[in-house]
């Protein structure tokens, strides 16, 4: 990225940011924005959300890194969490077949999307904490996008890998991109596969100490979700796919 | 788009297939490419993959269309799918709470990634195909990011809506942004939410047609996976988001 694109993405990020601050200010002082979606209440369902007892963030890590090697990433967040709930609560954990999110690897069935760790996450937040677990996804992608990862340390690595990378994104293509070109290894390759177990283990890690905090009601959401920011399912990393010609958004 | 641009896209398009023609001639001669996850078989689960009986497409397209406007996307084409199983098949569809997966909405809490759509497909092709449910969902994506959309007519619409686009890509943010910009309305319209509820419609049918197929055993799979093409979770269409000027790949 030269000067010049670092200056436009600057100047771009801020007017998100006055955009943002507007939009908000409306949503505050008229309650009339009108909503992204429709917004009834959940259906009573009475077996859902399923019971919840804290789980220890290291063992979600553990069991994370060591599953991602059995079924890729959001298979790995998914038991990370589920299996400590099978042995705490039981049912009706027993009875989800956790091999069924195994098409979330590589950006759901390789195309890149969504990393499969933010899926996994979603997943899980869904069936423990309902409504509330939107808003703690919504914080482990943040956090995601906005940390140093993989920051997880195996007791017994498979690879040694010796880079970090800030994603920018919740989408593999974008993430695993940024830390393959730090690495320079290519996606096919061991120290790849490393830096996405270690990554499951964060994520799981990340969840665990979210639901455990949400569990003692100490959750606190520190961000709306992005479409409720900027009315458009985006982040404010607009120039990184646009460059400086970010399209108008229809009014 | 001006044309030198077109021109760009076209010859990277290009230079993208003889790629992944090589390699998937590298892959038939040697069969040496390192994969790209663990390849490990799927854990042998009693119950898994849940039983299926075939659903009638325009039931699924029907049901979808109305969830939508209960819970949105991804919970739209979950329903359409899970709900006609639950009434001929009984448990254990049953016992699947279906509000949990509301979080795929507007690209998975609002973030535009995967369309919520073809996460709710990954998602019953997950608990009903098993392994072959990948393949499912690998041409429901295919079909998506290639057909003018919506193609469904409800015969009572919530809103009226004038026009169809195509996504190119399994991306919220690129897939609805397409279509707000041809009909002109923003995200947060009754055009825009009549748009994807009609998506849900046209997602959940074609996930019933393929999966019927599949249960007789005349499912064929007309495209691998994009990472086992590519080498990289990602699609062809590298220039929408990077220009010109694409990256190059660690080897």
């Amino acid at each position: 990225m030269d000067s010049t694109e670092t200056w436009s993405r600057r100047r771009l990020l801020s007017c998100t940011a006055k955009l943002a601050s507007a939009a908000a200010g409306i949503a505050i002082g008229s309650g009339a924005i009108q909503s992204w979606s429709p917004r009834t209440s959940f259906a009573k369902t009475l077996k859902w959300p399923w019971p919840y007892k804290k789980i220890e963030p290291g063992k979600a890590a553990r069991i994370g890194y060591e599953k991602y090697y059995e079924g890729a990433c959001c298979y790995g967040v998914v038991n990370a969490i589920i299996l400590p709930l099978r042995e705490a609560v039981g049912e009706p954990y027993h009875s989800l077949p956790l091999d069924a999110f195994r098409f979330g690897h590589a950006g759901v069935v390789g195309w890149g999307t969504i990393c499969g760790t933010l899926l996994g996450c979603g997943l899980v937040t869904g069936f423990i904490a309902g409504k509330p677990g939107e808003s703690i996804l919504n914080e482990v992608i943040h956090w995601y996008i906005e940390t140093a990862l993989p920051a997880y340390r195996p007791s017994s690595p498979r690879t040694n890998i010796k880079h970090t990378s800030r994603s920018n994104s919740p989408l593999c293509h974008i993430s695993a991109g940024r830390w393959m070109k730090r690495e320079s290894v290519p996606f096919d390759s061991p120290q790849r596969a490393e830096r996405c177990a270690r990554l499951v283990a964060d994520v799981a890690a990340k969840t665990a100490n979210l639901l455990n905090e949400w569990s003692e009601k100490k959750f606190i959401s520190g961000h709306e979700i992005p479409v409720e920011i900027y009315r458009l399912p985006a982040q404010s990393n607009c120039t990184d796919c646009h460059g400086t010609k970010v399209p108008e958004i229809p009014k």
